[in-house]
């Protein structure tokens, strides 16, 4: 079943939509009208950007010409702790960053259409405080202190329309702001931009009926993934030092992949997620999560023990767990990295399967590695099967009802990817009660085999985040390799490679699997034609997923810095 | 709606619960047969138990005869660190423990009818082995070397029936051994019986059609509670040192404040509940928790950190936390004792009122606390309504059809507090998962409601555990005032007062409010003529109850320390 579209009630609020569209293009405008022209005149057009496989991450370097050396260091070079000690030597301004990172925002916003609102007058008024509060007191106000940072649009600001993309919801004024902006707002974060996400929040990708597609920064052509692909988009484009996703089947991952930077979906009630608005609201059987995107690792854990240890999610949030953020995680001198070039279910695009396998050599070659390969310890096609049909099920078996009003409320049209989500394998019915039941014991189980029969063998897994490189806009058909994560709750990293797809190399299809997964990954959901096409992923980087035991988060990171610099991948 | 009682199938299972109870009677006679004709010849008859409020804790002393005074002093005066000091020293043997608490489980079954199934050639033989460990290595097995622990029988047992009191699973040997038995088994817990739950384990009673009812050792009239009412009569005899029930409405610590004991149930994933059987697995939107009943809060503070901190449950069940157990937990100088005479939905009885009279006035003389009045601030008679209408449809939205599985396939027939339980108040009908998902949203607002309103306010909230001093058999109809805290899963310790059910003094009836729990509660679920009657109650303790914040589990049994050394209650 697909939801009606109403184009006559969808009508009404197309004005409300150009309204709020308008607002955020007035606020880069008059931010600083001169440097919004020249914008305008360098950049590439829509239609080239949508077109080629432009590497937009090129606009923010200061040779571009759009940004000035000084704007370009900060924007660029300046990892979290630079920019916090040139604050405390009076090198830079919290105001001169917030401004720098506004125009890499603004950069961002026109390369790659990443943001649904800007926030720049109140960045700059709490950059000015920051500063203030440096000449008064000589401290910093907190760890975050002029640090900006991005937020998912559905999380929740008080006198901020928040509609996570529910085009019913372009008038609905929160009350409440997310507990982890307060959080974040409170050790001293600047926030600039509200970023975009999918409509129903429920895509690999990010495209909504309010103001569209977002892209790919390193190739235009493709996807940012999603449902934080604004926020990747975002940090790709150096438009802001950290942010802030949700995941509840590969939102962060996807995304962070896509993107080519990195990811943390932690395991869940480690970080915040009250007062953000989704359509799957009091559906525990699969947990969201939200968590970071940043440009290094060392940045995303220095956020995490911030947020953990100094924050303390726990006294504003009664779900969240009282766990201490490990900043000193032991790990194995020798550190067996058990590998996992298919899922048993989805054969990997060339690329992918390319990656993992320069990865795994890498390792192999170094002391502090063992490579263990999981093929014989995982789990068989079958039990694939019954946990990806799980997870796809307990995710609707509300029968979209809560999703279908948060819709069908404006009449909006379904986009391809929700109707997909909505009804992924031609079965959509609500699920009673005691059917849910049931297959949180699937789920309970898959959890245990993974804890019983693969993690005795390794320390951490080392997967694909996604089975193809950074997808084409719209074809975020098989989620599993994120998913199966979120079905059984354990924390992952996700961390570029040097290791992209290559259009030539990658042509060659490999022996594909019969069963209907592989069919919508490599045919799409209708089946018929193969779609793929190694044309179609030029400049597509490929990211990898590293996957650790359950509240172990901080030995995941610890083991993917090992891993990205035994491979030479450092800041982005 | 009720459930096809089918008297032709169930007359089919007559023979094996026959052979079942027969089993049981048996193994208490072959343990020593002198021994068990004293305990026929000496305690009261089973007619006279139940027609009298008896105090059955007179058995166990050695005045009363059955045990020497040897075995009266293990089983009565050596708390955990004496008995294993006293195996160290060679004061005393892992059998010769093991022997006196088996007689002490005897004598606890002849009088309160708490054993499922007795286990003692296995204890004794283990018992052996530990005394051979020590002999040979001069060093303790582990933290609970030769200490006897009781355990719920739905907790299960690999070789071993486990039925969980479903007629229709008398058969059921199970393959798997509950994780926590595991744990403790292999921290040197020897094993001698199984206890007793109610049918459906969703009574705060406990009676079933295997073996029929349990009786209270205080009050032999009066109910344990339930559904650990097994556990909680075994320890309270002092038939074993600790025991493990599980609690998803009240189930530890009813039992525990019937039982005249101590209880903890701990915040949920802090103590693993992996391999045990109920009827509502799956069900995940109140959840339930294993935990320790005891004689005293030091044991039960022992055993919490051996089994969080030195066996640590996230090794073998991933679904538990690994958060420490902090062993010196901070208390702020003043501790600030929120007290709740009402939940503003039952009215207590007038024992229980008496108890928290005096336990308040007490604290308010002390300089270590401060007492707080939570009435202006708890939740009002409508959201308590709202509340506790929510966690009873919770248990029973998938229209109880797990459960009636397990009933029905026996025809056994439904006790009166199952289908109270099943249709608590003329409504059963199966929920949707949307409407599921609904009711999961009041809950979470419930438990933020508690966190920004009430604890504000108090470090600590001090209530009743249950309306009524211990309760009348199959009388248990209200749960509210434990159940509030299942649905909200903040942690609680239930613990005795010195302020008991006096005929005389609790015989005036308080001004009742008017809604249908406070109905239930005073007059029973026919409504009509009030039930309460004075004189039922004689001999019924009064324990209250501690709630802190979640996950701080240990600072609540810190606080539960201090609470009862100010009103002089001890160990049991």
């Amino acid at each position: 079943m697909s939801l009606p579209y109403n184009p006559d009630n969808f009508k009404q609020y197309q004005p409300v939509i150009e309204a709020y569209v308008k607002a955020r293009d007035q606020a880069m405008q008059k931010f600083d009208p001169e440097f919004y022209a020249a914008c305008i005149e360098k950049l590439p057009s829509q239609h080239e950007l949508d077109t080629q496989p432009i590497n937009a991450t090129e606009f923010v370097t200061a040779r571009y010409g759009l940004l000035s050396a000084k704007e370009a260091a900060i924007v660029n070079d300046f990892p979290l702790p630079e920019l916090l000690s040139k604050q405390l030597s009076g090198q830079l301004t919290a105001v001169q960053i917030a401004r720098a990172f506004i125009k890499s925002a603004i950069i961002a916003q026109l390369a790659t259409n990443c943001v649904m609102e800007f926030l720049f007058p109140e960045a700059l008024e709490k950059a000015a405080s920051l500063d203030a509060y440096l000449q008064q007191h000589g401290t910093l106000r907190g760890p975050l202190h002029g640090i900006p940072v991005s937020l998912k649009e559905h999380m929740c600001m008080k006198g901020h329309v928040t509609h996570a993309s529910y085009v019913s919801l372009l008038g609905n004024v929160t009350e409440n702001t997310c507990v982890t902006i307060q959080m974040l707002a409170d050790m001293g974060a600047v926030f600039h931009v509200r970023t975009s996400q999918p409509q129903a929040i429920m895509h690999l990708d990010t495209d909504n009926n309010i103001i569209g597609r977002t892209r790919n920064p390193c190739s235009t052509m493709l996807s940012p993934g999603g449902s934080s692909g604004g926020e990747s988009a975002m940090i790709a484009m150096h438009g802001s030092v950290l942010g802030i996703g949700s995941d509840i089947g590969g939102s962060i991952r996807a995304p962070a992949a896509f993107a080519n930077i990195y990811g943390l979906r932690p395991t869940s009630k480690r970080f915040s997620g009250m007062n953000a608005i989704s359509g799957g609201k009091g559906q525990e059987s699969v947990p969201a999560t939200m968590g970071p995107l940043a440009r290094s690792l060392d940045e995303l854990d220095a956020l995490m023990n911030y947020y953990v240890n100094e924050s303390k999610p726990w006294l504003y949030d009664p779900t969240c767990i009282p766990l201490p953020w490990d900043t000193k995680p032991e790990l194995p001198a020798k550190i067996r990295i058990g590998v996992l070039f298919s899922d048993h279910l989805v054969t990997p695009f060339p690329a992918v399967t390319n990656a993992m396998k320069h990865v795994t050599e890498k390792l192999a070659q170094l002391p502090e590695f063992e490579v263990v390969d999981l093929d014989p310890y995982w789990l068989s096609e079958e039990e694939m099967t019954q946990a990806i049909d799980t997870v796809c099920t307990l995710y609707i078996c509300d029968g979209n009802r809560q999703q279908q009003e948060l819709i069908h409320k404006s009449g909006e049209p379904l986009l391809a990817l929700t109707e997909f989500f909505f009804n992924p394998y031609g079965g959509n019915d609500a699920l009673s009660v005691y059917e849910n039941r049931k297959l949180n014991l699937v789920r309970d189980n898959m959890r245990l085999q993974v804890f019983q029969r693969v993690f005795p063998h390794c320390d951490f897994i080392l997967s694909p985040t996604y089975f193809a490189p950074s997808e084409q806009p719209h074809e975020s058909f098989y989620w599993g390799y994120t998913s199966f994560w979120n079905l059984t709750d354990y924390p992952n990293v996700v961390f570029p490679t040097p290791y992209g797809h290559h259009v030539e190399r990658d042509a060659t299809i490999p022996t594909l699997r019969d069963n209907r997964y592989e069919k919508v990954a490599w045919n799409g959901p209708t089946g018929g034609q193969l779609r793929y096409d190694s044309s179609k992923y030029e400049g597509g980087p490929v990211a990898l997923q590293l996957t650790g035991p359950r509240f172990r988060d901080e030995t995941v990171v610890a083991a993917a810095k090992k891993i990205t610099a035994a491979i030479g991948i450092d800041r982005r």
